[in-house]
């Protein structure tokens, strides 16, 4: 007998993953004498955990420390350091009990989502989007409401987008730096976004998981401008640490009881390993500006290429590591398109199907954290693509 | 203006992470002079990494490699390893691409709950039960159906509680060895139940995560008996790696695609480090049976000091390490009992009431998994009970 399967056949694809297996798979079947893959598709650094934070995770190990179970919502120790770290970046004071600590930011949108809606509310997000935004809202029962952005907005939505909508929706999901576009809010759009939130009972959620990879613009958080949003952030980008798996919440006060709850349930806890590793990360910024200064050359890099090689249209990407770009009638669509990326030119790209089912098919993105000498080659074959 | 919150508000704590807390609060007020706290509430080895787990781990490290994401279902390696420690133990054959690696057993239940069940959909577990069986179903839309077990079945479920549902349910969980009871299904037992859900269209979902710590009973994988059933299993108990956060599910052919994409979206991969680690760890067998055997050693301890001080009633604890014992009416209820079990000999247990609510209010939990030095302490501090 053939069994049902559940809510989650629903759930397409996160495709950048896809793109990473098929672009393994390919490197792994090419001739030695062939150029080898320029991985422009995947949005970690491959930078590796700060020393300070290694030399942490090996004395753990030396010192025997059974490392298991920590807190539900993270170890004391990270969440009044984390407290301390929104302190020195923002000016603005949370208490170390608002903090929680949690499995990435993917970890984090569960617990932010179940924490704050029931079961068919409505969630407003800007497209292009990070696909696991909509993916996991559907997955667990919500009702993605998007809202197409262009160029024009920096791909951001306005407070007149939602005022437009025949309903007011329960929350609003706001990325600034955002993935695919790598665009930011200013702090007093952001401030008016919080505001209007507020003041329409729409719980925000604001991502700030590029935080700490601006170039030159000023970045704000959402924790300077309300006590009832909810911000997501991590140790994966700035920080280096995708592969561990750690990040964390600002919550309001009000909810910390529900997410810990749910935390308890859904976790237990996050990696002990991970958690003295970021706690550790926190005071790196000498190394973690280092590789700063590495991708604002790569981005230089980056947009200048793009140019040169016939792809002019892009939003400028003023943080995160991302430029999302028009692939200017090249091919049918994104995903034609970045399979003559890979099979002609060996450059791995990602659709822009992935973050925008409509608009995306006219849209590629390609991720500036891979080494500076692979995004020059890179943008050299570019110029060769038939 | 307050905004409201969500589903999650419905979820109840697991209380033995409160436990946890009190405990640790208590402890850092104590006087040194006092008799130390004995931990037996909580799940979790003692013995931390094994050894040659704790290499490969240092081996990483030292090797300079960035530990990015990994493919969203684990690293190859890790998987195919997972299949072949399925075929030693069990015999049975499941290729690799069958499994999952997750974020512990926890990441594994919500992934194999989605990807299986639909909001509404019931899904039918024994009590007294591992509490976020429970709360998860409950934050993700869907209806547990409970059935009281009692100690005449090693509060296990049959065939006929099944048969006696009002209606048919769409899922079974099944726990085996049991928390909090510690108590396992005869391996015909299992393969009737596997056979009974294939026949009735109902999906098993088998946790094994205490395999490997049973006692002299014979254990048995739901893989050996069914294709459809989803096995979840952990690196957290036998393999010692609680704070590691490290499990797999086994999945039935046709849900691997849906559990990829749900993976992907919901936790982009599992721990990097972790997955070395886990891969190294299924070859530590010599150290994790010597554990095993202190465990051994631990029960008889337990299970005669129990009777010793007066609370003999309590299920043979044939694996896992826990028993779950009656409070012989020495409280008005579980809480109370636990409460005075701190306060008056610094005893930490778990109350039933997290696993069964409403004949848990009899009951509690000893884990012995402590050093064996503080089981033989708290079984003489126990006589001691006013």
């Amino acid at each position: 007998m053939v069994l049902k399967t559940g809510a989650g056949r629903i759930v397409p694809p996160f495709r950048v993953m896809d793109v990473i297996q098929t672009a393994n798979a390919r490197a792994a079947t090419l001739p030695p004498e062939a150029p080898k893959i320029l991985r422009m598709e995947v949005g970690q650094p491959g930078t590796g955990l700060p020393y300070g934070a290694r030399a942490a995770v090996q004395a753990a190990l030396q010192s025997g420390d059974a490392l298991g179970y920590t807190e539900g919502l993270g170890r004391p120790a990270l969440r009044a350091r984390i407290a301390r770290h929104i302190a020195d970046w923002y000016g603005a004071e949370v208490s170390p009990t608002r903090i929680a600590v949690t499995f990435g930011a993917s970890g984090a949108f569960p617990l932010a989502f179940l924490s704050s809606f029931d079961q068919g509310d409505k969630v407003a997000l800007a497209s292009p989007y990070y696909p696991p935004y909509f993916n996991t809202l559907k997955a667990l029962g919500l009702n993605p409401v998007v809202l197409p952005c262009g160029i024009e907005t920096g791909f951001q939505p306005t407070i007149e987008m939602l005022d437009a909508l025949p309903e007011k929706p329960d929350g609003l999901i706001l990325a600034s730096p955002a993935n695919p576009t790598g665009s930011m809010l200013a702090p007093e759009a952001l401030a008016s976004l919080c505001r209007y939130c507020d003041a329409n009972g729409i719980r925000l959620i604001s991502d700030e998981i590029y935080h700490g990879l601006t170039y030159g613009k000023t970045q704000a958080s959402a924790a300077q401008f309300s006590d009832s949003a909810i911000v997501v952030n991590s140790f994966s980008k700035y920080f280096s640490m995708t592969g561990w798996r750690i990040g964390w919440l600002v919550l309001p006060e009000d909810m910390v009881r529900i997410t810990e709850r749910l935390a308890q349930n859904l976790f237990i806890s996050a990696s002990h390993i991970s958690q003295i590793a970021a706690e550790a990360a926190l005071d790196c910024h000498e190394e973690l500006q280092a590789n700063r200064a590495t991708y604002a050359e790569a981005r230089e890099v980056m947009m200048h290429g793009l140019r040169a090689a016939g792809f002019p249209t892009f939003s400028p990407p003023d943080g995160a590591f991302y430029v999302y770009a028009d692939i200017e009638d090249r091919a049918a669509d994104s995903v034609a398109f970045c399979n003559r990326l890979l099979a002609e030119q060996n450059i791995a790209a990602t659709p822009g199907l992935d973050f925008d089912s409509e608009r995306g098919a006219r849209y590629f993105r390609l991720s500036y954290c891979a080494p500076l000498a692979d995004i020059k080659d890179a943008m050299a074959r570019l110029k060769h693509l038939s």
